[in-house]
């Protein structure tokens, strides 16, 4: 087995995972186009001369529009001031110069990806860690007020977890903010795994008067090879300043992958979620599940939707960062689940984290290789089978 | 006439340029494709399915190869450890990350594109004008050393003069640098827009043992619709610490968008910089030219290469924002030039910038509108006419 290798983020964990076989690591939508969408495929050349052609605010307005339209966010399709970023990464970054320039603490849902204490940190934010059990029953009243913190930045749902507070949770949540002045930060890149679009989110923020920033993408969802479009949505009060800060790093989206991902966007609204984003995430849970039966990964969640999997290790014996060395031997790269737990990588150290949302085909041929690896792994005759 | 607006930075005058029916105001590449070019754009399916199949690594390889090859830059074009970032401003922002962190003041060159200092500031570096002056003849033994600054961040050639030193005067840059330890930063977006294919920039950097950081950039060149892609090439000894911001901000670039650059950058190969690139911003600086004669506006370099015209006002009753309210009355819009001068407003308020890579029959157009306006402004009989 390889020794086990301590990096210093998971991002460089992620770049491991693209030189293996079987690149299971990074949570974006890596899955082939099913038949619809090679049809956009297709049609990428009246894609690019109709976006060239087209006024942007056309496109910026479409774009937004579908994707809170299929969102279920009828409060957000139509606003007028919202910046769009190239990744949700620029949007988490201006929401962080944003935060760091005016100085309070920032409650930082634990666990994580560990590129948003980095971001956070770089632009000067004193964090503090909150649990997924402090955003639910008594949890808010306890967090927020006298000596809380001043901001609160939450991933919903959560990634690695998927967790995801209830509509009466999540007003409760707001209305604390609201009442105790707690901006509110929330990265919903992973949206379209669980069912948000069942109620408005936006209407709830916005009925409270709690000051907001909200972070969306597409890249978690939509296999469009990295091209993706961020929405930075601000409650009124926050939108000047981001805006100044937004001109900084970019004047506009590629118009060309604004329009690209609306068809995607309009596709899944045709067709729905369920079989465009939902259902092949969720036939690769099951297959990694069954691979994983009798080893010493057991997911965490079992009612999971979101497109990655988050798995304990049963065995003291093993680390997460000898799991990721015994899967890269077997040319599989996957997560430790360390830097989740950006505060506290002892209890991260005893996860690790799978994507999901790759093509069918190709994750049953690394589910094979993983599950395999992990048995010969437990065997005691492994040692005299070399 | 619009009584003149007063925009807290340049991009939002470019924000009000792309309402406008002629958008002459950012430097983005807007040329319409030209007929091998539209021969790239009809295979995009296959651009596509090409980069959803090959391994990001290749791809990324054969553009910067691609890349510093066209660029003449052989030093560079085979070297194992760059970053490649989602545009310029990114890239900026990483080494802005980095300058701020260590704290040592930055002589920034003036004029500049106001998103530098924006960007560096924000991330709490101290600035320092530098002139152009300053960097050639004796300039640069003056500048630099004793109770000089620490790092040195230069665009070159500069936007929007063009300034660019010759290879002697950029070698006793870089010497100089190297021997008082002053961090070099040289922001290369214009450089296909100049003959700077002509000497290897790198080799001299690497030549002199100076600690540097360059900025390259694909989006001011190349009319992919804001699909780009950026280059921060670092010395050796700063690889590591960009590396480490890197991982903060993204994973990869879309393997869709580098092919398809590697495409247009082969095909500029094949036929040439001057018939892909400099012939058309020279016939539009042309057109621009001849419809500015008579007028108050004066181009400031008569052997200007760049795609934009940095030009003087010369009558002391106009300001640069009232040649901007102006123009946009008449459907044009460009920018005014104070924010270059972004430590001294007073005197940027004497220029205009006009942007050249547009559709030569769109351009022409926009000749012919802000030519009428500008004459029509100041003759004597305008008052009476209306």
């Amino acid at each position: 087995m390889t020794p086990s290798v301590s990096l210093p983020n998971l991002t460089q964990y992620e770049h491991l995972g693209i030189e293996c076989e079987f690149n299971l690591a990074d949570g974006h939508a890596h899955q082939f186009q099913d038949p619809a969408q090679q049809l956009i495929v297709r049609q990428l050349s009246s894609v690019f001369a109709e976006s060239e052609r087209r006024p942007l605010r056309d496109l910026e307005k479409e774009f937004q529009s579908c994707f809170y339209g299929l969102a279920g966010q009828s409060a957000a399709a139509g606003r007028r001031r919202t910046l769009l970023c190239q990744s949700a990464s620029q949007s988490i970054d201006l929401v962080a110069a944003f935060l760091g320039a005016r100085g309070k603490e920032v409650g930082l849902l634990r666990p994580c990806f560990d590129n948003l204490p980095g971001i956070l940190r770089r632009r000067g934010a004193l964090l503090r860690p909150v649990a997924e059990s402090d955003l639910t029953g008594p949890g808010p009243e306890r967090l927020l007020g006298e000596g809380g913190p001043g901001a609160l930045f939450l991933t919903l749902p959560n990634n690695p977890t998927g967790f995801m507070p209830t509509e009466p949770e999540f007003a409760r949540l707001v209305q604390r903010c609201a009442m105790t002045g707690t901006l509110l930060v929330i990265d919903w890149t992973f949206r379209f795994h669980a069912a948000c679009e069942r109620w408005d989110q936006y209407e709830v923020l916005d009925n409270s008067g709690v000051s907001y920033l909200c972070v969306e993408d597409t890249g978690k969802t939509w296999p469009t090879l990295d091209m993706k479009c961020s929405i930075l949505a601000t409650s009124e009060d926050l939108f000047d300043p981001l805006y100044e800060l937004h001109n900084d790093l970019l004047l506009n989206i590629s118009p060309f992958v604004l329009l690209l991902i609306t068809r995607y966007l309009e596709d899944s609204a045709e067709r729905g979620l369920e079989a465009t984003v939902r259902r092949p995430v969720r036939e690769n849970r099951a297959a990694l599940r069954h691979a994983l039966q009798g080893t010493v990964l057991e997911p965490v969640e079992p009612n999971a939707t979101i497109s990655v999997e988050w798995v304990r290790i049963s065995s003291p014996a093993l680390s997460a960062l000898d799991v990721v060395g015994l899967l890269a031997d077997a040319g599989v790269g996957i997560l430790p689940g360390d830097h989740f737990h950006w505060d506290d990588t002892a209890t991260g150290s005893r996860y690790v984290r799978f994507a999901l949302a790759r093509d069918p085909a190709l994750f049953a041929a690394a589910c094979a290789r993983a599950g395999a690896a992990l048995v010969a792994a437990s065997s005691p005759r492994r040692e005299g089978a070399a």
